[in-house]
């Protein structure tokens, strides 16, 4: 795919945005790729992404940002640009279960994902080997009851380090401290095993087994401090009955779990995924 | 289909039930149809369910019952036989809400449902028109605030008098007394327009919306005293997006409440439903 | 939902055409509900839907398709603008299988589709009955053999005498001959009971049955002169396996048929549909 | 879990043939762990799998064999005893594409997969190197138009020398010749990009794109002399819509074949999987 920048916005919705961001665009030469608005109808919030065609705008991003700050300025707009040049850098945490973490990383290798992984970092040291295989640096911090905060302080010096862009948690099994969450809001990515709102917190299997549901799923949301409940960016869901085990949900529920999360990582590193309150609009 | 008995049964599991349950079929010459049966590893308790052509048997229901009684309490088994020549009587109850209702009646006109309706109860009389067209009787119990035990009383009596079966609450919005439930185990259906145990209670599709999720569903299941907590028959979902409002979520729902429901609706009079628990098992 | 127009248009892609219709409407003070584009990278042809809030325009709908037209010619659009407060004319034509038919109506009657039913037509009298007491007007127009040319020159009439906007084969038993087609192209939308292409033709359940498969569905498509090979406008499945007769496809198959053939409906009616070659745009 | 032996069989339908297997079974004392039959209503033909405990039975395989033949003949009845202790031995040959290989070694060396993989055979050198991380040895046999019957005769004799028990093309772009699909019958599992029977032959995903549809799927099938045309083993579907290119879909579709792949690759390994002409009856 040819270079392009990404624009994604928000604002209080009136008339003429579309007009406006369309209209600088054209009058620069731009051509758009891919172009997607939303208006929230309670809220009144106006939504937009717009993909321009890099080599038809006569100058850089730079300058595309100097000139599209007035836009933004008129409009009250929350904004960014992203350069499909600039490759994202992406840090995955893992513990022990491989199965995202091995789907990532097959995606990445494969070159269906456009990302950097600068490192994998785990509480464990169970997964070095194929990680190592990638040639991507493996970072083990050992965690126990008495060190939980200096780790995760440690966790967020490297992902500092590596200037990380995102963080993905691959069935990382550990709570994140807040202060965690707070230097990278909408920034760090979790697979739950459970359809959430349904199932917080631990053995969701477990808890849907004994419930007796008929349909199990998995969500990726960001991470906000309080548990399980940041903004969903996908959901999906497999059928089952009562022929199944506790052990065969854990299993099928894998094959949802790490399709789920890798949809909701590309969504993310696209720049697809807006956040207002607890919603995001994902513009696919 | 051809008339058939259908076994259903429930017992500590143990070596040679299904050998004992088949011989004395066999034995008696009866030709099985549908045969299935689950063990839950968890409890070791075994359920079966069993189909015997009603030609193949040299005697009726009556001596059926009587010889396999002995069989039963050699393996303190719960049970019971089903003849497929006696319809079951199902009584609906229904509020405002239309589409529920008009899918079973359209089910049941077509005969895609064997079973009767003797009667159609609800708490509001907007309905009347399309039930009294299918020459179903229609029956308008008002509730308000102060009368909700004596009309639930006097509901109860109608299911009585109308011996019926089974009673469907098709988008019924009263809460039942306890004495209702209790009147009727295993035997009163719901169905919950939310993916439970998500969303229990009140205006599901607004707490999804507000949680943003991105799979919305419907939950067919058994009333117990407990609010939205019995044991679920069937769930379905349909994916959904940000840019679906709470209306749209309303809308497509009921797609996926009217489907339901009649699942599970159709299990049930099969005799394809064993509650165990909190779970049931489904023979489809 | 307040009355708006619905500019839906398709051009050869070049730069400034979103900027060139939202200016447009902006400059009249136009405020913008629903808006979507799309753009065929292989065959670089541009889609958009924009919906209008009438109230905000200061003319009417002759003005503003006025107005629109020398842009439209700029472009070299295929363009239409469509009145929300000018409900389309639907004509359903049915065989015996009532499922469609019913289902159509009930969401008709709970205002769930805004459209107007002139009239129901069929070749058999088997549904007059469910029409008549909805007071839409039943017109049954017997089909053989020998007449087959003619009834369909007959339904032609009355579609035209009904003004229908668009024409719904309900399970329609009877293949349109080609002037039908051409009287109304992209206008006739039918349900086929099978997930196309594969199955194309009689009894797609008794093919599924036979070549195992352990999917079924079904597909809302325009109709052309070439049988079951028009664009596709919504298709959706469900899982079956070995334990499923013909009589359970058939059975389980009119729920996936009825709610596709209201979707497709639907999407056509609110005027989301674009047809482009082979393939359809449905901007939901 | 557990060892166990699993019967299965199939034979003409009579009465008493349920009875018959369990009772064999209770007399000796066998303790039944998952059982479940079939009977296909038009064929009249029946079909079993039962899993006994092998530490329940008083004597090994080889006498359970010779006991049940005296049963299996009287009945007429096909069938096969596999015992769990003994790990089947699964062939995979792919081509250069590595999304099917990459997740069933995931799934093989995370043990979900519980069988031996001998060698990984390839007319490819490409996924060398990560099957060898694995340890399992990877043979390359180039294939050229004119070597295509002595290349394919050399991958014959690799499978029989690794007593293969099942061959697995996981994305392997050559056509089987005949002989090699005759040695292997119901062996031999493909995983075709497309629901068939649609989109048999090349490039399914440029041909559902043309087509326009709405879903799009993957089937896994055994291998039969006519291309594409086996008995189904498990199918799945994903939701597309107009916004995807071609190489959405291919992007896409590699989610659901490595999923349909290895749900079919499981159930045949654990004798779930019975093939009655161009259908397959699959105990899950």
């Amino acid at each position: 795919m040819p270079r392009h920048y990404t624009i994604t916005l928000s604002c209080p919705d009136r008339p003429g945005i579309i007009a406006a961001v369309s209209s600088f665009i054209a009058a620069h030469g731009g051509s758009i790729g891919e172009s997607a608005s939303h208006t929230e109808t309670q809220s009144r919030h106006f939504f937009m992404r717009v993909e321009i065609l890099a080599q038809t705008l006569p100058f850089g991003l730079e300058e595309l940002r100097a000139r599209f700050v007035k836009l933004a300025d008129e409009f009250n707009m929350q904004w960014q640009i992203a350069d499909s040049a600039v490759k994202k850098r992406v840090v995955i945490l893992v513990s022990k279960q491989e199965h995202c973490l091995s789907d990532l990383l097959y995606r990445w290798r494969s070159r269906e994902f456009e990302f950097d992984i600068p490192c994998v970092i785990s509480n464990h040291d169970d997964t070095r080997s194929i990680v190592e295989w990638h040639e991507i640096p493996y970072i083990h911090v050992p965690i126990v009851p008495e060190n939980k905060l200096a780790a995760h302080q440690e966790i967020l010096r490297l992902c500092e380090r590596h200037q990380a862009d995102a963080i993905v948690l691959a069935r990382y099994m550990q709570v994140l401290p807040d202060f965690f969450c707070v230097a990278y809001p909408s920034r760090v990515i979790n697979i739950h095993h459970g359809l959430l709102p349904a199932f917080v917190g631990a053995r969701p299997y477990h808890q849907a087994f004994e419930r007796g549901v008929k349909q199990i799923g998995a969500t990726c949301h960001y991470v906000t401090q309080e548990l399980d409940a940041g903004p969903i960016i996908e959901q999906d869901v497999i059928r089952v009955d009562h022929t199944e085990t506790v052990e065969d949900l854990i299993r099928l529920g894998k094959d949802v779990e790490k399709t789920v999360l890798s949809r909701g990582v590309r969504y993310h590193v696209e720049d697809r995924v807006l956040v207002h309150g607890s919603r995001t609009m994902v513009f696919r």
